[in-house]
């Protein structure tokens, strides 16, 4: 990477966690090796990264070159731009009534059959306008952004028709090309059966494969494709199907997989070769060898069980200590996750899946790019890499799970750009 | 209440939860009986209400006068300000290095052996000036502000002898001066056994007794006295004498009862009539028993629990089936607690607790009111009452607890003043 002047030089970090080391996503205990320097800068030309690391090497290696902005890090912490690999961004509607019904001991079937639960968002997604489902989105995009995101994953799977699930990818787009933040899309198709569908769950699954999964390829809306299988929504062999036909036609391949029931999601991912697996609190040891063999990242979602009200929890020590990489994320969605704060996920990383900060960060960094397709951009501070870094109001990274609840992001650079200062979006 | 203009109106108010009803604490159904009216209005001058309920009925009632400002609610959620009855603001240093002994299996009583626990922010603390004390608490004062809360009850308790007692004290009268959060300032130095004192507790309990509380008195620097009672802090008995003798002396009395194992605090609590007895986690059915008979608030703190990983929670649902009266707190502490913000508590009120949003409403605003000797002051939106209320981005209170993790407030306003506004802190 050469660069005729320094854009902007971050200099005075710290702790700079780098990220820095191997290719290919962390495990076992590489996802403790986070390469943190203290006194730290990174230098930045044309949105990347000319070098990272001790502010007297940065310095040196800079030398000559003139720098056009300076930022004082004032000693705090910077980390990579973190990324969430699993969102339902884009969606209508909002569930609260349901958090009263479920508090009143309303089971989920009941509140399903009531016409809540995730067929209302499909309906109020159906009902809404593009506009008004990208004004929605933008709103808790700006707030995946204040709290440290600079890359997200967004699935469709709230229109459940091709009109819909289009409608959906399609603001997932205009985001892409309007916000900051970068968007990753993920077509979901698969996400329930619809109720046109009740009972026909295997037409509409040829419906995903024959119709909906070529035109969303035609128009090179999605680069992943997605299934929930889980007793009720699709089996193992439904996914298989849908799954296999996206791989054939090009996608890259995700799996929500035993979330509640071990159906055998995660052998799936395994045999399939998915490039990640979902949730997974239910998952079988085979289910987690079989991930391992292939080179499956684990996305953990201990939002989605703490909103839940789970018993158990993603095994997440369990993958470390047999070398599966684990990445976390909100799972944002307005019934089983609805927050946008990555940072209230690395409390509960650490709390409720007793991941120790470095391996929590790896997860949100490093391990969430490859889980997403994008470990060769960002995801890590590197020479050639995308900018995208955090200033923290803490000074250090144990910090951030530590004091919960609240946001601790001063400062997003994002391509190079300084999009979040003092806590606001910028411009 | 008698006005010749009016200094502002808050107008357009979608949901307006005024509180409005009975003299003292809510108990039982009484809990749920917000008093929420649509298309409200609150009449404010010289920072007090004039008039809170339905729009109509407000702008009827001050109809002659002139209005000095108006502000649209816009159709949103609008509550009293919120009221955070226990916090440990005044504090130096924190324990982030702890969260990672902790994951890593470390004990409580081996992080204690190892200079770690309470006693490293005794330590902090003892060291820091009041100026450092001061500003470290403004930050969080701030964080507390920008999340809802106007009044804040604050312990001493890190200083454990008179000179740091003292300290922590002043630095919460300069806050109560300077900050737009009132305070409500508490002595604990029964909080824990000064290591200069360890094995000769009693010893300690004299000191406070017949030095530290009436010097504080002297200095008029606490309206209430706390005591830490439990295994390996304060016995039932040592608790009573220190109670006994701050009650006699004209402090209202507070305890930390049975929170680890079931000593007997709920039941001192309602011996010595309390006004809140605080944590109950192991409080037994006698304990709650003697509470409810003696007026004894219970305030749960679920964020304590929460970041304990605690496996059993408050029973919030039996104490409001019995008819006590619940409020929440943040329990804001270095330790066991660090977190600023209620909203993530209302949160946990609904998950861990199983409150309903209207219970858990009523018990950060009128019940946390009485559990600090405000509820004739604040705590509700009545004629007369001070003017600290709270508009969210929000339109409906279910809204706040569902969508967690993130802030929700966008303007507070403190004594009739926008001391938030958008969110951000004013002037
Ligand atoms: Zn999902
Ligand atoms: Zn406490």
């Amino acid at each position: 990477m050469q660069a005729n002047q320094i854009d902007l030089l971050v200099y005075h970090i710290g702790q700079l966690v780098t990220m820095q080391g191997k290719k290919g996503p962390r495990k076992g205990h590489e996802m403790s090796e986070i390469s943190m320097v203290e006194n730290g800068a990174v230098a930045i030309a044309n949105g990347r990264i000319i070098a990272a690391g001790e502010e007297k090497d940065v310095r040196r290696k800079i030398s000559g070159l003139s720098v056009r902005e300076e930022l004082n890090a004032q000693g705090r912490l910077v980390t990579p731009g973190l990324i969430d690999p699993h969102t339902h961004l884009v969606h209508a509607g909002s569930r609260e009534h349901e958090l009263e019904l479920k508090l009143k001991g309303v089971s989920y079937l009941e509140i399903l059959a009531m016409g809540g639960g995730i067929l209302s968002t499909v309906r109020a997604t159906r009902n809404a306008t593009e506009d008004e489902l990208y004004e929605k989105a933008r709103k808790s995009l700006d707030l995946m952004l204040l709290f440290g995101a600079t890359t997200v994953e967004a699935k469709s799977g709230y229109g459940l028709n091709l009109e819909n699930e289009l409608k959906q990818l399609r603001v997932a787009k205009r985001l892409n090309e309007h916000h900051p933040v970068e968007i990753v899309s993920t077509f979901m198709g698969a996400h329930a059966v619809p109720p046109e569908y009740k009972g026909r769950s295997s037409e509409y699954v040829d419906l995903i494969v024959e119709e909906m999964l070529p035109e969303v390829k035609r128009q090179g809306l999605a680069e992943f494709c997605d299934v929930f299988c889980e007793q009720g929504e699709f089996t193992v062999q439904e996914a298989r199907k849908i799954l296999s036909a996206a791989k054939e036609m090009g996608f890259g391949i995700k799996i929500h997989a035993d979330e509640i029931e071990p159906l055998g999601g995660a052998q799936l991912a395994g045999e399939l070769g998915c490039i990640s697996a979902e949730h997974l609190l239910a998952a079988t040891d085979e289910g987690l060898d079989a991930m391992k063999r292939a080179g499956v990242i684990a996305v953990c979602l201990p939002a989605t069980s703490f909103n839940l009200r789970a018993n158990n929890h993603a095994r997440a020590r369990k993958m470390i200590e047999m070398g599966l990489p684990v990445a976390l994320s909100t799972d944002y969605n307005p019934g089983s996750s609805p927050t946008e704060s990555l940072q209230f996920v690395m409390t509960l990383g650490c709390l409720n899946l007793g991941m120790t900060p470095e391996e929590v960060i790896t997860a949100m960094t490093i391990n969430a790019a490859y889980a997403i397709g994008r470990g060769d951009v960002v995801g890590s501070l590197e020479t050639g890499k995308q900018a995208d870094l955090v200033i923290y109001n803490a000074s250090n990274l144990a910090y951030l799970p530590y004091h919960f609840g609240i946001n601790h992001v001063d400062t997003v650079i994002k391509k190079g750009k300084v999009v979040v200062s003092e806590g606001k979006l910028v411009g």
